[in-house]
């Protein structure tokens, strides 16, 4: 099973190509932005495409061509404005999602943030960031993609602990990102995850069972 | 019928609020984010809402309250950055949507911009600002209201001409914010614009005669 990593060279996206690169079952195509995070994927025998999230979706189609899944963890950052926040977070994950059906992908996993589906539970510092996630996992909802939805709670670097509370709702809480491409990578063909959403922080339960109870 | 404008004291809502307080049919609520446009309104007879955009929906349908129809004709305008345009043109605009749902008012144009259904076609220089209106419309289009989506071309000061071209599709052209007001004006109770969304620029057709032939 092929799976296109959108914004592979993110953090979330290097731990979660490591795990598919590592797996008997998956293997990963790194979706990036710039020719030399191409380059340094293809020298350790990783596929890569590189795809303009500002581009058109054609031409992100070309990019996910093949695959049978895609991941998308692309973010704009905090070191860009909300210009990007519209056109990468929110349009880009649109893009990428007609750019999936164009080539009849059928699978697509989203990774957004805590409660970005309860407007009055936004983190009040990251209000654009979280209009911006909402709004994409809304059209994801209504895209006809077999969807899933990880929110993420506050994303640390720290090594992961492989255990966690995924539930619908959950108060605030962080999570290593190492543990967050757990998530991705455990809920691929889980079909309990598919076309629902789930809040994600550190708790007590392995992440492969708290997906299944969620 | 009375008619809540959101954005009451922006250019076209300015000339909306006279268009529907000349009328024997409407009655306007000018919604207004400052005190002193409430009383700018009330000073000249008009009832007046104070609304903020960025508060809740439940804060915002306090305003909209008795209203048979709104118009969201707010803009967070070219003086501010994209998170403004985040929070207010789409989180805001859909809000407002939400709002008018909760106190069961069913009709609700809002003020797009053309082409903004075609993300090829929208323009290159405000590419954050077409975003947030794609999907504040696609909400609309999906939030369950009698909706009409009017996309104004490049608006102008001058005075309106009374004539237009309106269609589902339009080449790039401007046309003055009074003849948008006239527009918004004329569609309020118009049924064939019911459950759609039209390019409107200026043109050669009276505007009640346009909007039938969408």
């Amino acid at each position: 099973m092929k799976v296109a990593v959108v914004g592979a060279n993110g953090q979330i996206g290097r731990h979660l190509i490591k795990l598919l690169d590592d797996s008997e079952q998956f293997n990963p195509n790194a979706i990036v932005r710039k020719e030399d995070q191409a380059r340094s994927f293809k020298a350790e025998g990783i596929a890569a495409s590189l795809v303009d999230l500002e581009a058109s979706v054609e031409e992100i189609s070309e990019g996910l061509r093949g695959a049978d899944a895609v991941v998308f963890t692309a973010g704009s950052g905090g070191a860009t404005d909300s210009d990007k926040t519209l056109l990468v977070d929110l349009d880009g994950a649109v893009k990428t999602m007609e750019a999936a059906k164009q080539v009849d992908i059928k699978r697509f996993i989203i990774v957004s943030a805590l409660q970005a589906h309860h407007r009055e539970n936004w983190n009040e510092s990251l209000l654009p960031y979280y209009a911006a996630k909402h709004y994409a996992d809304k059209e994801l909802e209504r895209s006809g993609l077999t969807y899933t939805i990880i929110r993420p709670g506050g994303l640390l670097n720290e090594n992961g602990t492989g255990k966690v509370s995924a539930a619908e709702n959950l108060s605030r809480g962080s999570i290593p990102r190492e543990d967050v491409a757990k998530a991705i990578y455990a809920s691929l063909t889980e079909e309990h995850t598919y076309n629902r959403g789930f809040d994600l922080i550190s708790g007590n339960k392995p992440i492969e069972e708290a997906i299944k109870e969620i």
